[in-house]
């Protein structure tokens, strides 16, 4: 497996496997690897010839009042993480690397960042697209991976590869979970034991939204409802949204119809935790 | 020479090219074309082994009150002129082609964008760079050509393609003329005899202003003062902007150092022409 530092690196490794015929699958990290980057890693490995991490804690999807500094870092357990997987190409460049002094360009969209993570984080998914359409642009992917726990940004991943007529399919993958529920984040690393076991909260909530909806709830209001009761119960957790949209359009809902996304954003502590299902209907 | 309709048929078309080892360059344009477009096609003809025109009168780049609505057409002259220059593909969409009913993505610029016509026409360049990223994703272009014409835009897109890391080399290409002058624009139909002679000060200015330059002027305001002064005493000529900015990152410029952009815009009547010139040092 080889490491590379600098976009040109990247690029000339690639046009080389382009040359011999060989696809290329991009999973896009912010390093601090977890199961949950191991198996976007692995379904990368099973469906391309070559496969390209990048571990690149992006500044610009970043508020200043955000944890960009405290962000965990290891790059060298990251780098096991990917060998072991079977990755050909970690990318871990420098943010100077990816953004020139005089860098002036953006992505951005007018819908589908509006809800959820976007109302909280208003200048997260522009930092998001553009730093995706870049490692897009310099791993020249053929697919690109995202979990489906980040389930807004999946959909706004996908709605600029749609939108650019970007030459790459975004490939989105299960929420991979702990034994006792709680969803894979490099954030869990900020909890502590307390927090840790207060934070089963959120994925007791989905079940719990699931179950509402199987049973043939048909209000949103009913639904989420239901799950902000559960999570306002823990003492530790503060509710920063529960939420019905469209998927994957992310607009609010009131009754579920088409395919509907129900998402959350949980403080615990100081903790930001997310945690979401997809009802298909 | 084939003509496409659609997204989907030009990327298949561009794929097979691409499976043949072949490059590919572009010619984006709005249409109605004339001799300055055509040393565009024939200069990537000699630099590409296929040339994709694409001819799209894209609607996001006027603002409600600017000549969408009467900008000239005559797409069967344009596919003669592509034929004879020996382009392979012309592109020719419809804007729900290009713009699904829920696109919501954009691209654009905090920089570089801001003077000249970016500050007349402040919803212009966002659509220039959403559209010619498409066309660049579209056409999968090794190469994209621009007139020196529209420098400010050569400057935006150059700037795109180099913030997003995209794979394709941008070519600008020199500013063709008239035989007095008159730099070519599709917008000249738009002149009555009159005015077509009036616009004549557009490039007896850019003289004016280079032969300043060359004899050693130094100031920025003495050189368009004068400049403007010239085309302030033709009576139906009416200036929008007559300015010198650094070459490329358009920023406004006292004293002629580095190289130098010195760009107009002026109404002719009710027509809107631009001319300018790039002084290297």
């Amino acid at each position: 497996m080889k490491i590379a530092y600098t976009v040109e690196d990247v690029k000339s490794q690639v046009r080389q496997w382009k040359k011999e015929g060989l696809t290329v699958g991009l999973v896009p990290t912010m390093g601090y690897l977890h199961e949950g980057h191991e198996s976007l890693i692995k379904r990368a490995v099973a469906e391309n010839d070559r496969v390209v991490v990048s571990v690149f804690l992006n500044p610009t999807q970043f508020a200043p009042n955000e944890d960009l500094a405290s962000y965990p870092r290891d790059f060298e357990a990251d780098t096991k993480l990917c060998e072991g997987a079977g990755a050909a190409l970690v990318f871990h460049p420098e943010p100077s690397e990816m953004y020139a002094e005089d860098a002036c360009t953006f992505v951005d969209m007018t819908a589908v960042t509006k809800e959820l993570c976007g109302k909280s984080r208003p200048i997260h998914f522009r930092g998001v697209c553009t730093v995706v359409n870049k490692l897009m642009n310099i791993s020249m992917a053929d697919r690109a991976y995202f979990g489906q726990k980040d389930a807004q940004q999946l959909a706004v991943i996908r709605r600029m590869v749609r939108d650019l007529n970007m030459n790459v399919e975004v490939v989105g993958c299960p929420i991979i979970r702990e034994a006792d529920g709680l969803a894979k984040s490099s954030r869990n690393t900020y909890l502590s034991e307390e927090e840790r076991k207060a934070g089963l909260v959120l994925s007791q909530a989905v079940k719990l939204g699931q179950k509402l909806v199987a049973e043939g709830e048909k209000s949103a209001a009913a639904v989420t409802g239901a799950m902000s009761e559960l999570i306002s119960a823990e003492p530790l957790a503060k509710i920063d949204y529960v939420s019905m949209v469209s998927w994957d359009s992310i607009e609010p809902v009131e009754t579920i119809e088409a395919p509907v996304l129900v998402a959350m954003a949980v403080y615990i502590g100081k903790t930001r935790l997310i945690d979401n299902f997809i009802y298909e209907g």
